[in-house]
Order: C-alpha cells, then structure tokens, then sequence
C-alpha cells in the first residue's frame, strides 16, 4: 500500500549503460533475481555504502573492487544478503565476480557485487552462476524498467525515474532505480540504488557528487530506525552523450550535474519511504530556526524514530504533546519550550511551547487525514535548517516483521 | 498482560511516612486519583527527574522547593501530567503546593508537587485541592499499597516492593512504589517512582546513592525510547529506625544502604517494563566484554530500541541476522564483526560474528517461547559489562498508541 507512488514510466536509456537480468532461483524458484548492469569502458564509477559496522561481504567486495579497477559490470541479486555469511560469503561474492569475469571477458575486479534479501545463509553460487549467460545474453539498453523490478524484495512498487539535463552545453540523461528501505523486512537486507549519466565525470568529482546527494536523500529517510548490512548506491557517468569533460567543482557543468543527481536521489529516497512496509503516511520533517544542520537533524530522527509519534500519525492524530517531547528528548543543549512552534501543513498547532492560541482540533484532524503530510518545527535558535522523511507505523509494520516466519 | 508481574503483597510501613489518597475527579469522577506522601520533620528527601529539555510544570516547581528546603509532602496525581501547559502550568502548579500548605499548616516549598497523565490539558486545580482535606484525613503508616494503585495511569498492575535491610547495626525498611514506562500511552507522561526509608541519611549522601541506584534501574529500561517529560524518582530517609545518621560514603552502613536501594529500584524499573503496554516477553540484554560501560550501554540501547528486534521477540522468531545487525548499526568504532558471540539464555546462536556452529534453530526457538529472556551480546573487545531490560513490541502497543482517541 504505497503512498503515492506508481509504476515508473520507461525509464531513458543511457549511453555506454545496458541492462540484463535472469531468473537464478537463488530463493524462489521462477522469480527474476539476478541483474546484470554492463558499463561501457572509460565510464566513472562513484559508490557509496552502509556504515554498519558489519557490512555484508558483497559490500566489502565491492569496496575493493572499487579501490582497484574501473568498473565493467554491476551484478545485483536478490533473494539473498550474503550478510552474516564470514569468511565463506566473502570467498562466494569474489567466486560470483570471477564467474562473471569468466563468462564475459573481463578482470574479476572490474565487477562490483550486490546482494539483498535473507541474512545468514549460504548464497547459491552455482545457481548464481549458471544463471549469467542468460542475463547475459538479454544486455539491453531498455533495461531499466526491468532491473527496477528484478532488484525488489518486499518492495511493492519499482523505483525509477529518469531526467534529462543540459550539462556542459549538451542535453544528457541521467536514469536510477531502487531497492527497499532501511531494514524493514525479517531477514531481509535492503537499500540498494544504481544511477547512471551519459554525462562525462572527473571520478573525484563524481564521488562528491555522490556522496552530497546521498547525505540529503538517501540519508535523510528512515523507516525504523535500522541501518542494513547491504545498503549501497552506486552513481556511474558514461561519458557517452560526448560533452565535455566535467572537471572542476566550480564549474556551471557541475552544478548542473549535481542538481540532477539530488534531484533523481531524492525522489527515488523519497519512494522507497512511500513503499515503505505498513505504511500509510509519508511525511517530510521539517526542522526550521536551528542554530546547526546537525542538530536540526538530532531534532528530526528523534521525532521520525518515536514510536509514539509514528503511531499518532497511523492514527490519524494531531497529538503535539507527544511531538514536543520528542523534541525535548533529542539532547539539543540549551533548547527553550518557549521558542518552539510546530505546524503541520498549514496549520499552527504549537506556539511558545504550548497549544497555539487560535489552534482547533479539527484543523489539525483536517490536516492528519491526508496521505502526506509535511510536520515543521521551529526551533527559535537561528536560521539552519534540515529537511527528511519518514512514513507512520501501523498494525502492518508488527504484521510484516512478526510473521515472516509463522 | 504483564509478564511476571503481580499485585505486591502488604508493603511495610516505613517509620515517620504516612499516606493518604482521594478522588479528586481530575479526569476521571469517581477515580483515586490523589496521593499524599507525609514526611516527618527532619527527615532527608532526594530525587532525580527526567532529562527531557521540556520538563512538566511540577518537575520544575519539584527541583526549585527541594533545593530551597526539606520537603513534608509529595503531592500526586494522575490524569493530567500538567505538561506543555506553559506559565499557566507553574502557576498551577504552584498553586497546589499552597492550598496543601494551607490545609496542613505548612510552608509551599515544603511541597513536592508530580503530576502523571494527558499532556497539554490545564491542570483542574479546584478540583484537585478540594480533594485535599480528604487525603489528609486519610493519611496511615499503611497506605503504600493504596498509593501503588492510586497512582497509575495505564499500569495493569500496582507495582511495589519492600525490603527489610540491616544499616549501621540497625533493622531498617525499605519501600518504594512505582507507575508507568517510557511514555508508552497517547498524552500520557509517565513514570514516577517514590522510595522511603527509616535510616538516617545525610542528605548529599541521599542524593548520590539514588543517583547511583537510578543509573542502574530506571536508567536502564526502555520501552519506547521515548522520554516522558515527567519522570521523577524521590527517595526519602526519615531517620525514625534510630539508627545513626549515615554519612560516609565509606562506610559499612552505606554499602548497606545502597544495596537496599538498588535492589528495590531494580525491581521497580523491572516491574514497569514487565507492565508495558502490549508487552509479551520480558528481555534482559546483557552486554559483556565491552571496552568501556558507556559502549556497553550503546550496544544495548540499540538493540532495545530496534523494532525489528523487537518484533522478532514478539513472534518468537531467534532472528539473530537483525541483532546481529544492531550491534553493527550502534556506532561503535573498531568493532570486529569476528569476536561477536550472541548467546539467547543457554543457546549459542552466533560465534565470530556468524551462526555458531553446533546451533540448531529448534534450540533458538525453544529459548524465544519462554516470556522471559536473556539476550546476551560478547563485543571481544575488554571487560566491561552493562545490564538493561526491555520488552517486545507487539500488535497491542500499536493498537493502544493508536487507537486510545477513537
């Protein structure tokens, strides 16, 4: 039951990218779960990963590789997190790439591997493998919309979406898909994203690029609060509509790049809280007046991760009270009750800490029975601010994550 | 429905307190809902309050008559936690402590004021002191058990504890009552605890051996992780077992003291999670072989707080892929995946960061029927340790959070 999120319309090829995806069987037999996306060479390649301390082994694999080698080929499969796996998962994750290697002409390093899905199993290398001449063989650049269904686990809905921009005087195409969010499913393991430009990128730049947009969107949702062992995006530039190289980080070429990659990061961020499980609600915090971004952040995950204000919002509740003690409870040092304001959508529900003067309960009932919802508090302690999304908590979320194995 | 927990037998009157409750009709007509806590002159009051920036009215006016003299009463009640009411709350507030002190013959500062219940809503303050007459009247050496019930809000069961302890050569009594958790109830704020003794204690003493025992108890519970805006904890030393006055922190009779009191508080604190709503099974998670306490705690904290882990607990499921993937997400730096074992009561589960060897999933499922379990996490990082406890998180806690305004 996704918020206000639909199927994405064909998504734009980009040059120098072409897409494959196969049905393995690594966990269901039938499903397509392994995809293959082939890099023209000369492509950049930037990638950002989990900060859990126990990333899964594609991860570090993928680190490595990275470190090493320009990259020819990401391989994604579903169905399995080669997570919690040692030293047996990682001897499968570089099995995986010399398997690949092998069957496609290339350097073991010059593949990055993906896993999401069970955590602690034995991954099915030779299914995995026997399954890459077919993925293979169906390299495409109309691939797009396919990969963003194969990468699904507990998604309900594929991310994708795709954006044309002029980047050094030449229009130039940037596309990406996305997997899952936080760690929502048992056992499952979860956000992955690949997004790819024809645009041609200095590798540094590339990474800042990256690594910016990451921090305002994909860093800036959360579920439940629970960072995955997998999580990774990968943001490649071909090169291939032929602009000019994009070199310096002041350069008009960049800005235009790096507008273009927040904006698809985003929007696909934004749609994996939408599709988020038991969701009902997806709501933009917004934290106004903060002395620091960091600490309107703190402000913004205490109230996204309260429990008590997630199930509010299920609830379709205006209940400011619980709002403010999250507020309170966020550690901010020196925070004074009388200086918040909190609106929701249009409407002001607190002011000088305390129940707005012209506040009715019905204003804010009208405002809690809409899917989106945006919640702004003011801090009153400067002019820095902070923007993330989050959905509700509902019986579904218990649902989902209690009865996976009943 | 709460795990392990029943009503107290008779708690032990504690010499020189006297009790008293009423209905004063606060939100409910007809509720208990008024409770006077009398204190002998002379005796020692401590306390610790909630570390939420936008304390309630009564904790502010708590801390200002404890730091300007020895307290005679505590006066609490449910039904209205007179928070987020802004200076009409102080007023309010204030207010109390007077009409008590004009009733009893006492000055305002030697009042105590707690208030428990829905945040936001003015205080009924007529109605609350024309109760007061009535609850003085009412005031017994035993009417601790009368308390434990009068001031809950959405507790299940009174909580409640005694202990006779021998301090400096002395039979002293020790009994303490509690409410509430975490701020589990839509616009309700929580938990108070309220602890007296006989011994005879120096007041910084006082003060530091509830702080100790507090770090160790009610600061080593969550439910929700979300801080009440209300929470207090007094302990009261009247001095009227004869005993001498305990005032060395060295001394025999303090480590007597402390003993006494960190037991009762650890069976308050456990009590009010065993209570929690919609809670199941009853958690202790143990972190051993930690460098430091506080990396201890961050640790645990995280897996308490995870909702994967707890709806793991909910459905039985000994899911160790998602604990396993809270201690990575803590924020621990240096931590090696390959020294952490993860024990369930008696059963391995995991060993050097992956499913120990000998594990059986029949054996991690036997453990995770039983309602009460201990969840124990090794980091093979030193020998620090630190103990917390939590609860699951089940379909109930979303129904009662969400449900409690329709």
């Amino acid at each position: 039951m996704a918020v206000g999120l639909r199927e994405p319309p064909p998504l734009g090829p980009v040059g120098g990218i072409r897409i494959g995806t196969a049905a393995a069987g690594i966990r269901y037999p039938g499903r397509t779960d392994l995809t293959l996306i082939a890099i023209a060479p000369g492509a950049a390649s930037a990638a950002v990963f989990t900060r859990n301390a126990f990333c899964a082994a594609p991860v570090v694999v993928a680190r490595e590789h990275l470190a090493r080698s320009a990259l020819r080929y990401l391989l994604i499969n579903t169905g399995n997190a080669n997570a919690g796996t040692g030293e047996q998962g990682l001897a499968d994750a570089r099995e995986c790439c010399r398997a690949l290697a092998r069957h496609a002409g290339c350097r073991p390093e010059e593949v990055a591997p993906f896993s999401t899905g069970v955590i602690g199993e034995p991954l099915a290398v030779a299914r995995l493998s026997a399954a890459l001449p077919a993925a293979l063989g169906q390299l495409e650049a109309g691939g797009w919309n396919a990969a963003a269904r194969a990468i699904m686990t507990t998604d309900t809905v594929p991310k994708g979406v795709s954006r044309r921009f002029t980047c050094g005087g030449r229009t130039c195409t940037l596309t990406g898909i996305a997997k899952g969010a936080g760690m929502i499913r048992p056992d499952m393991a979860t956000m992955l994203a690949f997004v790819a430009t024809d645009a041609a990128v200095a590798p540094p730049l590339l990474q800042r690029c990256l690594v910016g947009a990451a921090a305002r969107s994909f860093n800036r949702i959360t579920v439940d609060g629970d960072t995955s062992t997998n999580d990774s995006c990968v943001l490649v530039a071909t090169g291939a509509a032929g602009g000019p190289l994009v070199a310096s980080p002041r350069s008009a070429a960049y800005r235009q790049l790096r507008t273009a990659v927040e904006e698809v990061c985003a929007i696909l961020a934004q749609a994996v809280v939408r599709d988020a499980e038991g969701a009902t609600r997806f709501i933009t915090v917004q934290i106004v007046e903060g002395a620091s971004v960091p600490e309107c952040l703190r402000v913004g995950y205490a109230i996204a991760h309260s429990p008590l204000v997630k199930t509010a919002f299920f609830a379709g509740d205006p209940n400011w009270g619980r709002i403010l003690a999250a507020v309170g409870r966020a550690g901010i040092s020196g925070l004074a009750v009388e200086r918040i304001r909190i609106e929701l959508d249009d409407v002001c529900i607190v002011e000088r800490g305390a129940r707005a003067a012209g506040y009715r309960e019905e204003e804010g009932q009208r405002v809690m029975r809409e899917p989106e919802i945006t919640l702004r508090v003011a801090l009153g302690r400067g002019r820095r601010s902070a923007t993330l999304w989050t959905c509700d908590f509902s019986y579904d979320y218990v649902k989902i994550n209690a009865e996976y194995r009943s």
